[in-house]
């Protein structure tokens, strides 16, 4: 294990496509949503506790989850917690990681990661982040980790590479973001397009060298708090940087737009989680296709998703395709494969009934 | 108003069909299901109240709801609460409280009715009411109460009748249950058959008569207890005449089988509430034909019965025709159509679930 691997795994999501059971105080990522007893942050800790030590892994999330954070990893110190003050996308919270890892250790290869992701083959996983570590050491490269597409998913971004038989880490041709279903499936057919998994691996010196170069003024704001970062004023300082920073994508801001953008194509059992329906399709289910958990029984029900709540009896007969969720304060039954219309679900509930049940 | 008109509301079912707002311990008779502030049970009281005198409304149930019923019709004196202590279809019920009521009034007329049947024109239902009693007490005649038919309903008994303009109480030619589908379309297009209403008027003397003739040994049962009724001695003598006592309906009994029965055609807004859909088809409705109670939030959905349940958001999406109840300890999701299933979820609940679900 090379001894400057760092990770920065990013929970600061929220989780809405899992409402009602991801709620805004206790989103997605914080839940034991494969059922193992684990929450997703801390899978995704333990996975990369396999390649990092713990001291190299950090976790960059929204203020409001300190304590969520803390309960759920106590190995981790309080300057490995990043904590943002308000909601900026990805690039602000790379550049924030990435400036505040480099007053420590200026040679750090860092591997950024969703903590809300599944994947199902830990080995074939640390076997592509090794090679992505050996590459980001030796060469200025920005590399992304893609995902051979097994559906012409729409809700995905999609990399193009330049075929180059032998060579692991590819170069990048075209970023696709969100592609209509015809062109996703010409992607699919092609051969030469990847889904982005959104976990990078690069060195310190080239990312800070694509900030400076593709997003100077972001750079400029990061690099102001090198004073701040492990003191007591850090938490002001990024308040007041976070209120002037723009929000975008580390896609848009680097990755879409440099030259040095490389993907490694891994085959580990990669799910995003995005939605009901994906985990619908990971879960055990029955022999009509259900997703069955609590206390449920079905007649003439196939392919849906049926949570119940504790200590109640949930009967479901002639629903196809559904997900009924059902929680305290909160029944949804809706088509499972709409994840689309959560958003509007949450934006009215939340404008007729009130934050409390979101 | 006669003076001698006896009303019998029988209140021993067990409303399976409107699980799980219905249950064992609480039936649909017990339950405010129309919204209007009383129950099935008392909205029946009050509207027999204007024909006949409250000493003279009588209600036969199961001995466990006997605490339901005295605290929802406070009125009653104890000898006019009939406590049936086992299940016995309604030719044991009609013949207990035929005997006991003979037993104070030889000349009464007596009108039996279902407790859980919406009536929502009353004057045109007491009009109807006072032609069968008049007709009762002048003949030996069984008189049952049709209604005229709006649909090929095969859930119902149909009633043929002799054609006879100018009579209001005409001759019955057949019975027939629940027929299939396309002889109930042609019942409705014939125009001389009526729905059962379960609602019927006869005099003493013709009721045991009748039982004496088509159910000898029933009214030997029965017509032993004539010491016991009134005393002390009726609770232990209907327990041991309920064991020995068959269970049959009393059309099967008697009404198919006499020759004196007659059917007096009602236009009074009757529904038997026998099922959620029938539920559906009375309450008010939005736009999109949902029934909606709670606080519930519907996107593209149609012609549904949502039953919220209280303190909670329900969110419901993409479903047509569908039935979704949430109560505290069930959940129920199904087709509104398909009260048939009832019956299963019942049975299957009860038996993997336990009892206290039922």
């Amino acid at each position: 294990m090379s001894t400057n691997i760092y990770v920065v795994i990013m929970a600061g999501g929220s989780g809405t496509r899992f409402w009602p059971y991801s709620r805004d105080a206790k989103p997605k990522q914080f839940l034991d949503v494969i059922g193992t007893g684990r929450s997703l942050l801390q899978m995704t800790f333990d996975r990369f506790n396999e390649i990092a030590t713990t001291d190299k892994i950090w976790v960059v999330s929204n203020e409001k989850y300190e304590d969520l954070i803390q309960e759920q990893l106590p190995e981790l110190e309080k300057h490995q917690i990043l904590l943002e003050t308000e909601k900026r996308n990805t690039a602000p919270c790379i550049a924030y990681a990435s400036y505040k890892i480099m007053k420590q250790d200026p040679n750090a290869v860092i591997v950024v990661s969703p903590s809300d992701h599944a994947i199902f083959k830990e080995k074939e996983f640390r076997e592509v982040i090794h090679t992505s570590v050996e590459a980001a050491n030796n060469d200025e490269k920005l590399i992304t980790i893609g995902i051979r597409p097994n559906r012409p998913e729409t809700g995905y971004g999609y990399i193009q590479y330049l075929s180059d038989p032998g060579v692991s880490v590819k170069k990048v041709k075209t970023f696709t973001e969100k592609p209509k279903t015809d062109l996703a499936a010409k992607f699919l057919e092609s051969g030469d397009f990847l889904w982005n998994s959104g976990i990078f691996v690069w060195s310190i010196d080239s990312i800070i060298k694509a900030f400076e170069k593709y997003e100077d003024e972001m750079a400029a704001l990061f690099a102001s708090g090198l004073n701040d970062y492990y003191t007591d004023a850090e938490r002001s300082f990024i308040k007041k940087t976070y209120s002037q920073c723009k929000n975008i994508s580390i896609d848009y801001a680097i990755m879409e737009k440099a030259e040095n953008v490389y993907v490694v194509p891994g085959d580990f059992g990669w799910s995003d989680l995005g939605s009901w329906n994906t985990l619908h399709e990971i879960k055990e289910r029955d022999s009509d296709e259900n997703v069955i958990e609590g206390s449920v029984m079905t007649y003439d029900s196939t392919n849906n998703y049926i949570k119940g709540k504790k200590g109640k009896v949930t009967v479901v007969q002639g629903c196809e395709g559904m997900l009924i969720a059902d929680f305290d304060d909160v029944l949804l039954v809706c088509k499972k494969e709409d994840s689309s219309v959560f958003r509007d679900f949450i934006t009215d509930v939340k404008a007729e009934k009130g934050d409390k049940y979101i």
